[in-house]
């Protein structure tokens, strides 16, 4: 009988997270093959008719896609700990400003830091996710508002994966705050975004995707709209943080241009919820930040299952509000605070997280996907989402190879 | 000159938790002599005049206390992911009842695992703690709730010792809940309890301290009198679980009786905050639970505050309502959740857990005190509580001895 896949993975339970009927995509007693990088054959062990160079035999543990952790900000300078602890010590968020903390700080520290502690600190909090299971991860910039520190930190993030076993996509957010340099002039800053920045990044291939923060802190969705424009000019994908604090209705404008998701998204009203279905916009839920925050206001979740529009869950890894490397707690906040199962929150870190990245290579166990997998020594998939800090994977392949 | 130590650790920078003046008793440019399994030496480099057999050059880090988490109930069988998952998807508390779930169905499953099994899973989680710099634990029995599985679990707890690197301290908390049993006669399992289970446990050394659960859904304050004078009467130290949900009083009764510590609390009314000082009771916060619970009732941390009560921090760590294996979440939470200063969270993990167990030999990094310590490459302690998962120490002592 002739070889044709390089590894089957046999005597396994598969969370396919795919559609096929059962929860989880579940499929019992069950194998996986692998040739190359991609999946070859997933499903019934005793309906597989190929033969493999190599087999595992997984004991029947449970086999998960690669988790994708769509929405993180992991490169960056310095370190807010600091104001973390003036806040608790009584200082207020204008005091702590007036002192030269919160995202300038981080902007500063950014742009002052070399490529190279740059990508040593974002190692260390890439390698944190990594090891419970994430093997695609979101990085964006926006740290840098300048062309420069921009380019430098989509380089950095890029590099993740010459170091550790991850597939990093980037996302271009220049409208993240407005730099010092532009004070008073934020359509300035937007102009040079739009003529200068985004021509520069999709030409050079630095990211597939352009972020706003539409926000009274952040950019009107006016000024959203003319960066989405020049975005979509260049063939760049669009999404957007929207509605966090407020409901500028950042997420019917991204809706209404086909954004692939909007984030955040706790002050959305209902009845917008229906124009992300129609649309194709993921849901991107973090309930980290929610909790830094110690917010009130939640997303509407029962309106966006209502309207099946698809809900992920992700880190929001940053240095203010979300300095949380752990995707699996992220998915347990999900469920303790917003009310997802269990199975929506793994959803939300798969499939559904692939589909905020419009990676349709990933995100399930099913043919053709990439082999990103991960094997977890558990009983079935609820427990991952459950409890915290109890699992690492028992074993990991990243585009089809075995790591650490 | 003689050498008179095993060990110096020296460019090192101490957070020894110890009121020297500074904040977290900070002391840079210091180092630590360890002789046997006990620190002979902690403070300025230059003041050492002794000494040693081995030398290890910090390169600057930061060397802490190892962590005490306090209370925990570590030793269980089963799982109750999915209950977790059932809530989720709209089952109610009762219906989870009625199908034995809640509490009954944990007592249930650890009086069917064999020693054995406890201890396989009772291992996983200790370790996952043990890898985040937890080098004491105390573990609670009170799912056996009969003699013969309150031992069992006892004794399993004590064996984690031979198996990681950690100390371990157990309680014994028969009054945890009222087993089928003794339905409708709650006062005869109270007998019970006194007059079998805690002469046993003491004459065997299984525990040092004895808990209860003093709640509605638990014992009365009264039956939990007796229990603490049935505990005292055989020099056993006592604490209680006490106004988690409610303010039935039991902090008063505890406190009143000598309890080391209180724990919950978040029902407490500030009116009988000052007897906990009175009486050196430590106030032990479990943010875990009130996360897991979705509670909106906090303990009344500023009254604690100003009456000078040492705080603990802990993770409870239970199937029910706290899953969660890392003490440092348990820290950022009791920040982020209740306001703690990260100061007074690193103290909650060391001085004050310690002082929750009635250890004087441990908590803090001066002469005497146990060599547990943990080095982590940190710039400064606040961050530790600020992030979530980013710090594993890059060095670790149990009592003198270098582990993993
Ligand atoms: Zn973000
Ligand atoms: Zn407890």
């Amino acid at each position: 009988m002739k070889v044709n896949d390089d590894l089957l993975i046999h005597n396994v339970n598969l969370a396919t997270m795919a559609d096929n009927g059962a929860d989880y995509g579940v499929v019992l007693d069950a194998c996986v093959a692998i040739c190359d990088d991609v999946i070859t054959f997933a499903g019934k062990r005793n309906e597989y008719s190929g033969s493999a160079a190599e087999t595992v035999d997984a004991d029947g543990q449970w086999l998960l896609p690669g988790f994708v952790d769509c929405h993180t900000h992991l490169v960056f300078g310095g370190d807010r700990a600091d104001e973390f602890e003036k806040r608790l010590n009584g200082l207020t968020y204008q005091q702590i400003a007036e002192q030269g903390g919160g995202i300038k700080s981080t902007v500063k520290a950014t742009r002052e830091a070399s490529a190279q502690s740059l990508l040593s600190s974002a190692k260390a909090r890439a390698r944190q996710l990594a090891r419970e299971g994430v093997t695609t991860i979101e990085v964006k910039s926006g740290y840098g508002l300048n062309l420069e520190t921009e380019v430098k930190m989509l380089e950095v993030a890029k590099q993740l994966e010459s170091y550790l076993p991850v597939q990093i996509e980037t996302t271009f957010l220049g409208a993240h705050a407005l730099p010092d340099e532009y004070k008073g002039d934020a359509d300035g800053y937007i102009d040079y975004l739009c003529d200068t920045c985004i021509p520069y990044v999709a030409k050079h291939q630095l990211a597939s995707t352009v972020d706003v923060f539409c926000e009274g802190i952040g950019f009107s969705p006016a000024q959203c709209e003319r960066v989405f424009t020049a975005a979509k000019s260049h063939d760049l994908n669009i999404k957007g943080h929207v509605e966090q604090l407020s409901d500028l209705k950042g997420a019917r404008l991204a809706a209404s241009m086909a954004a692939i998701s909007v984030d955040h998204i706790e002050y959305l009203s209902v009845e917008d919820v229906p124009r992300l279905n129609q649309h194709n916009t993921v849901a991107v839920l973090l309930p980290g930040a929610f909790y830094y925050l110690n917010e009130t206001k939640k997303p509407p979740i029962d309106a966006l299952r209502e309207h099946q529009v698809p809900m992920a869950v992700a880190t929001d890894l940053n240095p203010g509000s979300s300095p949380i490397a752990s995707l699996l707690t992220c998915a347990n906040m999900a469920c303790v605070m917003f009310k997802l199962t269990p199975e929506e929150a793994l959803k939300g870190i798969t499939v559904n997280a692939a589909k905020a990245l419009k990676l349709t290579d990933r995100g399930t166990i099913a043919p053709q996907q990439r082999a990103d997998l991960c094997l977890w020594d558990i009983q079935y998939p609820a427990q991952l989402v459950y409890a915290i800090n109890h699992y690492l994977p028992s074993a990991k392949w990243v585009g089809g190879k075995r790591v650490d």
